[in-house]
This record gives structure tokens, C-alpha cells and sequence, in this order.
């Protein structure tokens, strides 16, 4: 029986069902849209419909229940008792049906969710090598140049294209291209607006591997900035070194996030870094920990996250550099390799 | 105040908290992970945090509520007295968070998607425009050729550029290329198999543009196939005629999923064809209504559907015919033009 199933049932109080996408790859490997895993002390079930059946039938150790389109029809007729459930993912509608189907339901938060934040060995090899092929098309990206003049549109598909010809599976989430004005923007999808002379340009791109995700964000120049931009880029990867410098094993999510804003703080751009510092990376690209003031979580070694500090200029621009980390005891293993520099491209 | 959310208003018994993603984009236009909109007789409110602030500011008609990342918890600080909520989005836990906050919470089910189902005038631009474009791809991929000694997941990456050049915003869905005896399989990802003679080679795709997605499904030939899958793709082109020509205001989802399956069924291949005849397709590639046995749908004018009968033969290969389609009185408009004769590509 896998080892992470193992670790799961040690502190169950019932069985549980787990229904969230990922939680359910996490333990069983399938990757279904329409799946769930009964955790059993001596069982484990997986519920999908014919689909995934050929997929799931292949997986050591699980017995498949193969189950109607109505994933959750099947599911409130097999079971009853006591089951726990996933509160965060499972939707009103599902938990009305089953507790009308007789079974007592217990709401559980983050079981699944606490073993994910720690990877192991195969999962770290997968982030890797994810965080490299990012590397290779950010390379890419900055050896080609031709920025100015292209739309940001063009520039994120013609980075989709680098991700992919590097051999990443798919992206991992739509690449952002932010030139200019549209960088002070927290949240812009790459449009028709074309890279000007002078401007910061924020790339944030990632790839996936088996799975996995990577996600890295650098901040392109082109030609000369002005002043204030420039210090600001100093800053911004001030306090992005001084995250990486707060990352250990024991450190709390408010604490690196402080450690990484105090700088921006104290160059008086405070009211210019409205997110958090970083997240976790795994089979989502946003996952536990958090690395913001709100955060509850405390660090630990196998952690995987991101440092991403940034600064946003109303009309003037916005700076991100982001990188994707391990944290270790002692030293992060910091897999984001490309430049940190400031490149001038044109 | 817009059409839409005056038509739900009419048929609102209290106030709705509209927080599917989905159905938020719809009633308000803005596109944001973290939105939801309260509907009231006389108010409408759109709660998002800092990142969509200035996006849903820019909407005419609604109020603004900047909230925090976590917006339930000002939702559950602001809200008092009987609200409705979409049942089948609303997770437990965030039902919970909002019922003690004391709020008197009626669960609701498909009010905006009822809506969503009859797409007006603008909706259908979109829609014909992405069709279009996911026509010319699949026009040039055919032009192009050269099927036999490339894999699947080469073939794939291939139509995503099709489509990005021929000026789709984005896929609707990841790329289906399947080939030879993985056409037999239901839910296959592209992967490393290379295409060889005289097999089937089935190709899924569509995009997107402002939001409406499009979905075509063509299968191509690589040489001569044998006897058993040439009459497999006659009998599944006459099941697909025959499923457009049941589609009119009124036919209910399992009558017109019939039409085409009595053809597969009497052709001796009814085992083979273990899915619905089709879906709604809107600003989700898969919505109401469904064409299916399990269907409790009856179609209107204005319903936008896939038709796509397959037939998948283990070990043999796979025969897949997707139009996508608008009910209409009279004629339905069937906006995929690419063409169903078997195409034999090498």
C-alpha cells in the first residue's frame, strides 16, 4: 500500500471521502475530473465512471468502483455510517445528497492538503525539472529580444511556445506579459498593447512535468528606465533576497513575508506590494503554504515556494521577481536559475 | 441595467449570492477567480478583492465591494437576512462560514445556467467566430498532412498553433489527439504513440474568443482502413446527420441522443458508443443542455450544442464526429463547416 495513503489513514478519526481533483491524484495517481477516493483502515475504493476506468484499473492496490456519469448518484446509494468529507471542496448539492442517502457526514479541512505540503523525492525531481525548462525558455526568451513594438499577446504566446518546445507538458497557468503601465495593474491578461522604448516588461510564466508545476517571474527593461523604476527593481530584488534569506524550516508564513516587505517598507513603496509574498507550488500552482500576513503556516523542510516580491507603480510600471524554492534545513535549494539582473532587451 | 440579471431578478423568490465563476462573468462581464455578485430587487452588489478592483469598477450598474483574498469572510461579516445561493457551486465550508455568520441561506439550483442555455445575439458572434476559426485550423492541419511517423502529442501542439495563428484567444480545452488503438479509449491524453498506416486518427479540439468557446471533432484516415472501421465511420457520420436533423425547439435531450443512437444501435455497434450524444457549449466548453438518456432538458432556440456520436472499437480504433450547433426554429445552423467526408491523410 502506498506510503501516502499509509500516512493519511495514521490520523483519520472515520473513513474518509476523498472528492478534491488533486487531493485524489496525490493518492491514487489517477487524474480524473470526476473521481473519489474512500480511505478506509483496511480499503481503499476509487469511484470513477468509465472514462477513467481503463486508467484506474491499472492502479496497484485501489479497488475501482466504476460508477455512473452521476459520480455522486453511486456514491449515495454504496455508502453509509460515518464518513468524513473535504469541507473546502465538496460542494452544498453533493453533501445534501449524500446525507440524504443516510450517511453521517463529518466535515474535515486540509487532511490530504498537510501531507501535500511536504514533497517527496519524485515530486521534487518533477518540480525540477519543470523549474529548469522554465529557465531554458527564459534564456531563450532574453536571447531573442525583439520586444519593443510586439504586442503583449505575442510575447506571451511566442513564451508558450519556448515552455513547449523545451519539452514542458503543458503551461501551468496563462502566461502574463505586463508591459508598461499595464505592469502597475495587479492582474492583466496580455493584450494588444504594444512593448514601448523605457518600460519594464513582468514575465510570469510556468510549465508542468508529470503533473507538476513551476512558476517563475522575471522583470525585462527596455532600454532605459527611469529613476524611480530603477530603484524600485533594486528594492524589489533587495526584498526578494531577503525572503530567500528568511525561508527555513520552522520560519511562519507572516514572518518571511515580513521579512521580504519590511524592505519594500523601508524604501517607502509599502503601499505599492499589494499581495503576498509568495505560495506553494505543487500539482496546483497555488497551494499551502502561504507565504502573506494572513498566513497560519509554519515552514518545513520539502516545502516548495515561491518568493515573489513585487512593486506596482500606478502609470509608471510594476516590478515581480519571482522565484521557485525548496526549502531546506539550512540553505533553500533555490531552482529558479535565470538572471536576476536587470536585462535591457529591445 | 442589464437584460440578464433583470430576467433572473423576475424570477428571484429573495435575494441571490451568485458566486459560480461562470455565472458571475455572465450577469457582470467580469472575469475574476474570486467575484461574486449579490442580486437584489433594487441593488447589485460584485464583491472581488484588490486584483479585479479596477476592472470591476469599470462595470456599469453594479456597486464595488473590495473585499479581502478571502472574500468569504466579507461576505460573511456584510451579509444578513434570506439569501439564495447556487447549491451546486457553493462549497460546505463556505456555506457553513456564511450560516454562522447568521445568515438565513436557501439553496438554489441552475437559476443563472437556465439563463445561460438561450445565448443572445453577442453570445452567438463569439461563438461563430471561434467555430470559424477552429474551422481554418483544422482546413490548414489537413492541408498540411503529414499524420504518419509524428505522435500524438506533436499533433496536438500542432493545432494549439493552428488555432493561436489563426487568431483564437486561447484553447477551449486541452488539444484530443488519438490515434490507432488509443482512439478505442475514452478519455486518452496525447502522448508519445507515433501515428502509422491505415489507422484512424481522432482530433478534438476548439477555442476561445471573448470568452465562448467552440468544440469540433473530426477523424481522419492514414491510408487505407480496414472494412470493419470504414463502415464504423458511415454508420457514425449517418448517426451525426441524423442527430442534427432531430435537433428543433422542443426535443427533449434523450429524444434527439435516440436519433442518432437507434442508427448505431441497429448498425450492430451500440456496445461501442458508451457516451452522450452531445452538450451545451457557452463560456464553458461542457454546460446545459445535455443530449443524453439521463438528459431532463428540452431544447429551445437559442441552445447552443455539440453533436458528436462515436464509436470506439478495442483494440481496432476510435470514430468520433462533433458539429457544433445552433437550435433554431426551422433548419438548426450548424456552425462547423470543415468538411465529413473521410479524409485520408498521410
Amino acid at each position: 500500500m502506498n506510503d501516502r495513503v499509509e500516512r493519511l489513514r495514521a490520523g483519520l478519526e472515520e473513513p474518509l471521502l476523498v472528492s478534491d481533483p488533486a487531493n485524489v491524484r496525490y493518492l491514487s495517481g489517477l487524474a480524473s475530473s470526476n473521481a473519489a477516493l474512500l480511505v478506509e483502515p483496511d480499503r481503499l475504493r476509487l469511484f470513477t465512471d468509465f472514462r477513467y476506468a481503463e486508467s484506474a484499473r491499472a492502479i496497484d492496490g485501489v479497488e475501482l468502483v466504476e460508477t455512473k456519469r452521476d459520480l455522486f448518484q453511486t456514491l449515495g446509494e454504496l455508502l453509509s455510517g460515518r464518513i468524513g468529507f473535504e469541507a473546502t471542496s465538496l460542494t452544498y448539492e453533493r453533501h445534501a445528497r449524500l446525507h440524504a442517502g443516510g450517511v453521517e457526514l463529518v466535515p474535515r479541512y486540509g487532511l490530504v492538503e498537510e501531507l501535500r505540503v511536504v514533497k517527496d523525492e519524485d515530486e521534487l525531481a518533477a518540480i525540477r525539472r519543470a523549474a529548469e525548462i522554465t529557465d531554458v525558455a527564459f534564456e531563450r526568451f532574453a536571447d531573442e529580444g525583439r520586444l519593443v513594438g510586439q504586442t503583449e499577446r505575442e510575447l506571451a504566446w511566442r513564451m508558450e511556445q519556448l515552455l513547449h518546445d523545451a519539452d514542458g507538458d503543458s503551461i501551468s497557468f496563462p502566461v502574463v506579459v505586463a508591459s508598461g503601465p499595464n505592469g502597475a495593474k495587479p492582474h492583466t491578461v496580455p493584450g494588444g498593447r504594444r512593448v514601448g522604448r523605457g518600460e519594464t516588461v513582468i514575465v510570469d510564466a510556468g510549465c508542468m512535468v508529470d503533473g507538476y508545476c513551476s512558476d517563475c517571474t522575471r522583470t525585462f527593461a527596455t532600454g532605459q528606465l527611469r529613476d524611480e523604476l530603477m530603484r524600485a527593481y533594486e528594492v524589489c530584488l533587495d526584498a526578494q533576497q531577503a525572503g530567500l534569506a528568511a525561508l527555513r524550516p520552522g520560519a511562519s508564513g507572516p514572518g518571511v513575508d515580513s521579512a521580504a516587505r519590511d524592505r519594500i517598507d523601508a524604501a517607502g513603496f509599502g503601499e505599492a506590494f499589494g499581495h503576498g509574498l509568495g505560495h506553494g507550488v505543487g500539482l496546483l500552482v497555488h497551494e499551502d503554504p502561504r507565504l502573506a500576513q494572513e498566513s497560519h503556516h509554519t515552514l518545513a523542510a520539502g516545502n516548495v515556494v515561491t518568493v515573489e516580491p513585487g512593486i506596482y507603480l500606478p502609470g509608471l510600471g510594476g516590478i515581480r521577481i519571482e522565484d521557485l524554492v525548496v526549502v531546506k534545513d539550512g540553505e533553500p535549494e533555490v531552482l529558479s536559475r535565470f538572471t536576476k539582473d536587470l536585462l535591457t532587451l529591445d
